[in-house]
């Protein structure tokens, strides 16, 4: 089959891409990790992250069923760059529980009618009811983020976005929702080292959209673009977890333990769960690595 | 035909209503106001009435074309007691609207699953898109009126909904929806006659319903319950405007209004408007009348 | 305000209509029926039409009350060419009825998702359920008229609407659904006479559609699709009823009675009904008035 | 953790079970397949399993990506005893595919209001749209066999599911939409022993259904309604394939390649795709394995 895009990717890295990521690409090794900063220099083995995700996804499906059982409400938002690993992330966190308490909320672009509407309006659709958990690919962080980049949202209405945002917020929280903000962070020249295999990738070109291709030139813009919507949203009662990302299965192992700390359940164990690795989880700070 | 509900009105008026009210109604001669202190003794002539409302209504076309033409967004709330003549004065205003344009809004009893998600939820599903108009026929305030009065939620479900209230309606309003929240204020014995009069009423009957008959001894549960919700929502972004009631041609004029004052659009004509008859409508103390 | 659509309506009348349309309403005295074939000359008087209509009102309702109680489910197609007066008879016959057991169906035309999708699915998914009526200002039958005549289908998809369209109503009758296809026939030149007036009346202007303006110079092709869908889908299970409708009030009773007609409820008064005018109404041979 | 029902499972096999299926279950040695006409003895080799899959979602990737190109419609319909893998089969075909393009579709048991409408009625809001797959993980079959079996639909309901099926299921296929049907036919020790499964393992505890247990002891009230609803909807339009599925690896591959087989599309490779294992896989008849 052809390349999809033309090999749009390829090109990119072969002939635009920054220097010095063309460089780590080429020079790294099978399994290195590729952000320099990254506070490990290898992957997690596949046999630790089995084990630990074992015991990890018993714990979920205890929550999972005490949440249905108690009547609470749960929305976690995953949010972070094109291929950060928000997609597999989920997967793991779902993957057990049964899936008409723990729902995926993955909303496709606003149709004309959605974009006439309070921009909050298509997301309050898919709040959990009691007893059920929402996790979103994707969130209302988009018209701080993806819109603005690519010019989908005049500045006026990012403006009135950020505005809302406190007042949105709080209001899920007061409610009653407990409200989870993760972003993944992904290094560069690993985002480009996966769009890289998904184009190699017969199985996983579908992933591949026009916004990543264009996203690639604009890492600039995104960075700048994020750092401005961190600024405005991590409050005290709905703050951003920030996971390093290069290392999927450290991520995936992080993202759980995250959930499963940030509610109380029957059969909670926190032996099981574990410590959080603070080499790469933290608050907002976290995304320039310490 | 049978009298619907074993003519409950009839017997309650018999038997069970105040002695007061129900004079009121017994002494009363056709289209005498039954509210005694309501500033007007006699309705609106209808001759009067006709050529107002016809006047209105070519603004009200115009406003809604605006509306549509320029993408403005409008919600207005119809609240007040039953049988205060809500559904009239919506007719009223509808009657020559584009349907694509302006909608109306009556939903009924939340379902389980709606009743175990955020209170606001399925109202917020039925905001207006750009250049649309939506008349709530009845809204979110049946939590802070008729859902207490008859214990169809606890008082910390009601407490939440003080609490979110001003967040909520602010961020229609900063939004950009024109919000217009009116409240028709009828008397105790124009209620029970009009209810009187749909018990006997073969096309009217089915507007009775049980919530009608069990409410009617509790008049001055209800008369706190709406005390208390104005004390908590009369916000400076989004007041009350308050329409004694007991005359329903009167009201529809000054319903409609009220809705033209609060919008600019093309073909306003102020003098066509009139001026809105202070003697009937104003603010939350408009209810004890002045 | 300007004559909406640039006075295309009036602009048709003098240049473009066929001499003998212009002919008959130019020389047509007020309250005269402009149909040469129509039975009667005259419009029905408004007080006859009163006392009749308010008898009828009051059999709707029982019927209404009836379905609901006995969990019947009615559907009626209202259908004929524009401004043959269906919105008209909807609403004399959705007037008095409880919003929560009869519904107005008016859909818009079709999304771009709706477009990809089975043609009959978006009407299936306003089908009543049980205790419910739902009266159809258009329907399915779109597809074998406006969207053949403007092209918005392709031929294919028509015979494929005309194969499937039997085993649909069957399987809607068979489902015990009770099903009405109304047919409101209105000649040319009272078509003409009312856009005229819609053109004129700020109250009416927004009923016009560019489908109205551009379907004047398209009478014929109308015809032809209208003959052609009628020898597709006059079923002994699900039969057209045809009433002649240049009279209005008399159309509106008319529509009440086949509706009242077509099945039992208690109260049901068949002297009130009244005999249906078969000067008026019939089979599909009635539009080649006999 | 507690076991879920209180044991009933266990309560089931070691009580009430008929005698040769607890025996079966009792003498098995791991990987053996219980069912003793099943075709083969041995499950198959994860190796190939792997190796033969992996090809098949190259495939399935390709014909997804032409489905949504050329605009064709697939509905895929899963049915099958409780545990007879349908969940398992549709994870694996949907795994690698656009979830814009293939959807899965597993409806609840019918609110009240979708009780009251036409049975189809809330089926065909999941149709797919132009260059849409949609899996449906048990389906409109429900009436022909666990409604019946447990009382929840009268023999009224299901003759009339049984007389408007075939026009039903007609209509899909003029439509134009590919219609595959497939049942998985599990053995009674197999089911037995993949409840016991679940039942100890805290994964998947939450699978368990009141439904199951209480299914457990109709297993031949199943038989019989399985019977009936294949003698009413084998139609030459939209035959059903059947597969048998004790050896869930196999019957995964078997399942894509029918998918596969059902379509032409771009890169479509007939030597990946394989023959089909006929001694797993065929028409009605092979519930009765020969
Ligand atoms: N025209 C648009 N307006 C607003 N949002 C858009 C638009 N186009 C794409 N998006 C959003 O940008 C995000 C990234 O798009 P894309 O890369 O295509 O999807 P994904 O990363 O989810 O596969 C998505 O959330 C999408 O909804
Ligand atoms: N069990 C309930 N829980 C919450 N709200 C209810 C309940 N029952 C009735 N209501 C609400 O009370 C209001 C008055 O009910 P009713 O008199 O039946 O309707 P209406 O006045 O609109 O004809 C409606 O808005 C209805 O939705
Ligand atoms: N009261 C009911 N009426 C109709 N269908 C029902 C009812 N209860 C359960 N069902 C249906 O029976 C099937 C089996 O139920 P269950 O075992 O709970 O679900 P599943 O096998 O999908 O996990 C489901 O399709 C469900 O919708
Ligand atoms: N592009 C279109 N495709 C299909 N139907 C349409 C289209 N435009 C208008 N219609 C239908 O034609 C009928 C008359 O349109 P209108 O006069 O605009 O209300 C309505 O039922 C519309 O839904």
């Amino acid at each position: 089959m052809d390349l999809p895009f033309d090999g749009a990717i390829s090109r990119y890295f072969k002939e635009a891409a920054p220097k010095e990521v063309r460089k780590t690409i080429e020079k790294a090794s099978k399994d290195e990790i590729l952000w320099k900063d990254y506070p490990y220099r290898e992957e997690l083995k596949k046999s630790d992250y089995k084990t630990q995700m074992e015991a990890l996804q018993v714990q979920l499906v205890r929550m999972a069923a005490d949440i249905k059982a108690t009547g609470k409400r749960m929305v976690v938002v995953f949010e972070g760059r094109d291929a950060a690993g928000k997609g597999g992330a989920i997967a793991a966190a779902h993957e057990n529980l049964n899936p008409r308490v723990a729902g995926i909320v993955a909303l496709p672009k606003p149709t004309d009618r959605e974009a006439a509407q309070w921009y909050f309006q298509r997301y309050v659709d898919w709040l959990p009811a009691a007893g059920e958990i929402a996790f979103f690919d994707r969130s209302w962080y988009n018209r701080g983020i993806v819109e603005h980049v690519f010019g989908f949202c005049t500045p006026e209405q990012r403006a009135k976005f950020f505005r809302q945002l406190p007042e949105f917020e709080r209001m899920l929280v007061d409610e009653g929702i407990i409200l989870i903000k993760l972003w993944l962070e992904v290094g560069q020249a690993e985002q480009l080292q996966r769009f890289l295999d998904r184009e190699q990738d017969p199985l996983k070109q579908w992933k591949l959209s026009q916004i990543d291709i264009d996203g690639l030139a604009k890492w600039n813009e995104y960075t700048a673009a994020i750092d401005e919507t961190f600024a405005q949203s991590h409050f005290k009662y709905a703050p951003w977890t920030v996971i390093l990302s290069d290392d999927k299965l450290r991520t995936r192992l992080c993202v759980i333990q995250n959930i499963l700390q940030s509610v109380d359940y029957k059969g909670k164990d926190p032996n099981v769960i574990g410590k959080i690795d603070e080499k790469i989880c933290g608050g907002p700070k976290k995304r320039q690595i310490d």
